[in-house]
């Protein structure tokens, strides 16, 4: 199998996992359910999820440990979406191929799916957290509440938010990008290695790694927005310079954004060699996200 | 001190541990702090925390182990009016004598504001079981995580807006205000009590005190929402009518209503009593609940 076909094979693990996670026991009235299925089911790389499950594998742990953490990351990832594709916030109608949350349930159901799938995160991790009962989950419970919350994620949506529009230096603009994806990428890979039985060490790595992976991913993505077609990647393409936004690429061009995705890969993939040949599958991951066309 | 002057003592004391649980990092942008301040700290009657921390102490419990919950039940609480009040959801102008978040800082941070405090609350929580490490502050959490969740509150606003403008019967009036409004009591008071180390008996009885002082606290509001003042309430009265939303007054009438919130008290009451003296407190509050005029 080549790298593709690994990740789709990760991928439909993972989507067997959510669907138990979703279904556990039953979500009334139908239509939350079918509003949180609809954007957890609707074909995500799932890359938050596998980051988390290698971090684990690539320090010697068991990834069933941490399939419930892989899970919740999932769903606050598709919350993220949900609330950022909001009239008030980027205004998309598409997202991956499919009508966005609120095209197709109405405002308020995609807030509230949105919202519940945010809580079922929490949920999920805190029974995890219980069936466990140690230290490391609740480690990694806490890596993935920091990442996503307001200290991570959302702080990042924040400034993105307030600096629509408006002219932004490179510190505001890192800050932005570390903070709105690389947080939840850095989130991933320490939730992983705790869950893993890390050194500290090991986590710190992990740490900078996510931060530089991160960075990379959200600038090539922004490139994508430029240079992608709406078939390739499932959502409207310029839809950056429609809402005035400002990146690397606004900025820098793509040429020099291509550079510094590639020099930001090569700090990552140097850092993961140190793990040895168990991080050759998040080396090969690294390689192969700068390449990626969605 | 009557009754009034030691809730408004509580409150303040469960306020200046907000503000405690809001600053220890500093939050950025400023904005995102503002917004968050703006709602946690508009002078809420802190209920939720309160029934938290007494059921603590009806148990014999010490309050000091539960203050990090009942902040972080306080956070959803807020986080769930902030997205509540949005345009797309019951459009309100007006909370507590203020406007209401998108008013004050736009739709997008109002969004990002609620999404923040959920966030926060988890941080807080997983922070505090870190911290304690013991498995009654998980099972806290679970409950709290679980009343505020898919097969909590937030199923309860999916199945009220789904209402809205349609006739309802008792059964879905029921099953909306035991979610929406009473599921979160119910978890404030059976957190509390497994931090205070409830027996399983006192745990289940917590659990029906909360729902009958949900459903009535909720019917009392929407009498409250009928019988009230703008001055009395901080916020629009007649929005039920307006949002052509179905509640036990408009099903049953106020008078009929009110003979509801007082069956439904006096059974909350007469549980209470099996705590002994140490739930007087709750009892005093269930009685005040009933009578009270905002």
């Amino acid at each position: 199998m080549n790298l593709k076909e690994i990740l789709q094979k990760k991928a439909v693990e993972i989507e067997a996992e959510l669907k138990k996670a979703l279904q556990k026991k039953q979500i009334y009235p139908a239509m939350l359910y079918e509003a949180m299925a609809y954007s957890l089911f609707a074909g995500g790389k799932r890359l938050r999820p596998i980051l988390l499950l290698s971090a684990c594998e690539a320090v010697g742990g068991k990834k069933e440990k941490a399939i419930a953490f892989a899970c919740a990351i999932e769903m606050i990832h598709t919350y993220s979406l949900i609330h950022d594709d909001l009239p008030a916030m980027d205004n998309d109608d598409y997202r991956r191929g499919r009508l966005t949350s609120h095209k197709k349930f109405g405002e308020a159901m995609a807030i509230l799916a949105g919202d519940a799938l945010l809580h079922h995160a929490f949920e999920t991790m805190t029974e995890a957290c219980i069936n466990d009962f140690s230290m490391s989950s609740l480690q990694a419970m806490n890596a993935i509440a920091h990442g996503a919350g307001v200290y991570g994620m959302v702080c990042g949506q924040v400034a993105d938010v307030l600096n629509e529009g408006k002219a932004m230096d490179e510190k505001t603009m890192y800050f932005i990008h570390k903070n709105k994806t690389a947080a939840m990428l850095q989130a991933a890979l320490k939730a992983g290695a705790l869950l893993g039985q890390a050194t500290q060490k090991q986590l710190d790595m992990m740490e900078q790694v996510g931060e530089k992976m991160g960075v990379a991913f959200q600038i090539s993505d922004d490139i994508l927005d430029v240079t992608g077609t709406l078939e390739e990647l499932g959502k409207p393409v310029h839809s950056d310079q429609k809402n005035e936004k400002n990146t690397y690429v606004t900025m820098y061009g793509v040429e020099a954004s291509q550079k510094m995705v590639e020099a930001l890969s090569e700090e990552a993939i140097s850092l993961l060699k140190a793990f040895g040949e168990k991080a050759d599958f998040l080396i090969n991951l690294t390689q192969y996200l700068i390449a990626r066309k969605n």
